[in-house]
């Protein structure tokens, strides 16, 4: 009787060790009714989102949430038109902010959806600069980090959906901001596009020599999302008071390099610069959302917030994406338009 | 003309290397004039305080003050007595805090001295739970540990100046308190006399299983002032949101014994469990000294919050009593009656 559809969905097949390989994920086709659940909604997916605190969801064992199970669709969040709706909030041709993953048509419960309104801003920025990332940035900037004028911010993945807002509110805060990224393109595009006061490359032989020069008064603001070697180079230049917002470690998510120690800060340094070091999750923060939206609202839409996103076209496309994101070769914040 | 004063101080002979032995302290006679200096005042130490910050100021090389140089009287702070003065604002006969140090009779400028009314409380009071040791468990424990009624408080030099009213502070916050202490004199003392849920002792070979017994709902606050193993074995036990002031690391203070890592936090279970980890001394709260004194006075005049001193008298046995603090053989604030 009903017709049916194919929805198309990417499942974690293994659990990787290390950096994740093709290997570790298989597409699955599923044909299912067009019409939707008891009590939900059928989705068609306009956008979904990579993010690298993917990778820590395809480990076994703690984390802030609960890990994915070898099978399971690889989760995140998403943008997505309503197709058919049990639930009269809801009607055909809505677009909403979902958290469907890796699939082209979620059939859900409605719980969790919230609309979006396209005459806003494009519907693609409530997985950007509107959304996840960067209320990330925001909040754990400004409550963490607590930035005042005339201080050192420095944040590296400079040119990334996080990174990029974090420098860019340090700027309309007052702070000199830093940033480094990778490759030429990108510090280019953070300092001339973006108005960061120095870009780094970290790839330069001597970027330890180039972070001292860039920051002589030291450090006071570390926006920390990538660990390893940048963190090492960072924490002696930190002031005293310094505040470090411990937002993503991706540098280690694939295990600690050979050779490399787990990224961590000695008490010692802690007590005598009386630095304040804290971890964080944007839910955390969940009751700043209208806060976050009106703030960063305004900022984008007087271009004092700029942002960049990397579209990749077509879910078969999404594993080398992600294994992309992982390496550092998105330039912005990274979509699959399915 | 003017009669003479025999002012014995203790200098720092030499700089330790690891635990200080008598070897790096001098005592020094001096006969100086029997009055104030210009514009100064002449004092007669009552009480000196002994402290573990003071091993770090022995050291060279950066901390939060500047190390003590070879020769210099070992710094502290001091209740006096005014002798003789040159400033209007002090009387012969008024008992002022200072930071005079190890010496008997200081002959210093008037700037910094406070007055004490001896009416209000035990002079010895503000050197211990009415000064520094009180204050910095005030402000650390409010400011950055944000005690809440249920949860879990450890530390660890529980009987001692800071430890002691770090618990009892915790229970008025409506903590359950966890007080790590070293022998059953002293774990008595913490859980009959302070009221502590639960006393520790250190030196127990099964001391890790009784933390973890100790504490079945994890860890909310840990207030670091020892660190090496005792910071290991409450780490894994932290829960998330969990906060670490840090305001000691006494375990550490004579350098990291052989076989120890230097106490450090990974920063992945910093961003895994959203942990707060912040360095403080008392004087970044300076500003909170009337606060803290309305509060603790009340406290400690309805016995809410109790203390107990460890008075050492005659300033020649004061390196003995410092080489001891440095190994817990204290038990209370220890002070030196000269």
């Amino acid at each position: 009787m009903a017709e049916t559809i194919l929805n198309r969905r990417i499942v974690m097949a293994s659990r990787p060790t290390g950096m994740p390989t093709p290997e570790n994920f298989r597409m699955e086709e599923v044909e299912e009714p067009c019409e939707s659940p008891e009590g939900g909604v059928l989705l068609k997916t306009l956008f979904f989102s990579l993010d690298p605190y993917m990778r820590g969801r395809m480990d076994a064992g703690p984390s802030y949430a609960q890990a994915l199970e070898p099978g399971g669709v690889m989760e995140g969040g998403s943008v997505c038109e309503v197709i058919a709706s049990r639930q009269p909030e809801f009607r055909p041709g809505d677009i909403v902010l979902a958290s469907t993953g890796w699939q082209t048509h979620p059939r859900v419960s409605a719980k969790g959806l919230r609309k979006i309104d396209p005459a806003l801003a494009p519907v693609s920025t409530a997985l950007g600069v509107l959304g996840m990332p960067g209320m990330t940035a925001y909040t754990g900037l400004l409550n963490i980090g607590s930035p005042k004028p005339g201080e050192t911010l420095v944040v590296a993945a400079a040119s990334g959906a996080v990174g990029s807002a974090v420098g860019q509110i340090g700027r309309i805060k007052g702070c000199r901001v830093v940033g480094i990224a990778g490759g030429p393109e990108k510090t280019r595009y953070i300092r001339e596009d973006l108005g960061f006061d120095v870009a780094l490359d970290h790839r330069a032989t001597d970027f330890d020599e180039q972070l001292k020069a860039a920051c002589p008064d030291g450090v006071d603001i570390y926006f920390e999302n990538v660990g390893g070697r940048v963190w090492d180079l960072v924490r002696p230049l930190l002031n005293n008071f310094a505040r470090v917002p411990v937002c993503g470690l991706i540098a280690q998510y694939n295990g600690v390099p050979a050779g490399e120690a787990a990224s961590a800060v000695p008490l010692r340094s802690v007590l005598v610069k009386r630095l304040r070091i804290q971890g964080f999750i944007v839910s955390d923060f969940a009751a700043q959302r209208d806060e976050f939206l009106r703030d960063m609202g305004a900022w984008v839409a007087s271009a004092q917030v700029k942002y960049r996103e990397d579209v990749v076209e077509g879910i078969d496309n999404t594993v080398p994406a992600f294994l992309g994101l992982l390496e550092g070769r998105n330039f912005g914040k990274l979509l699959i338009r399915p």
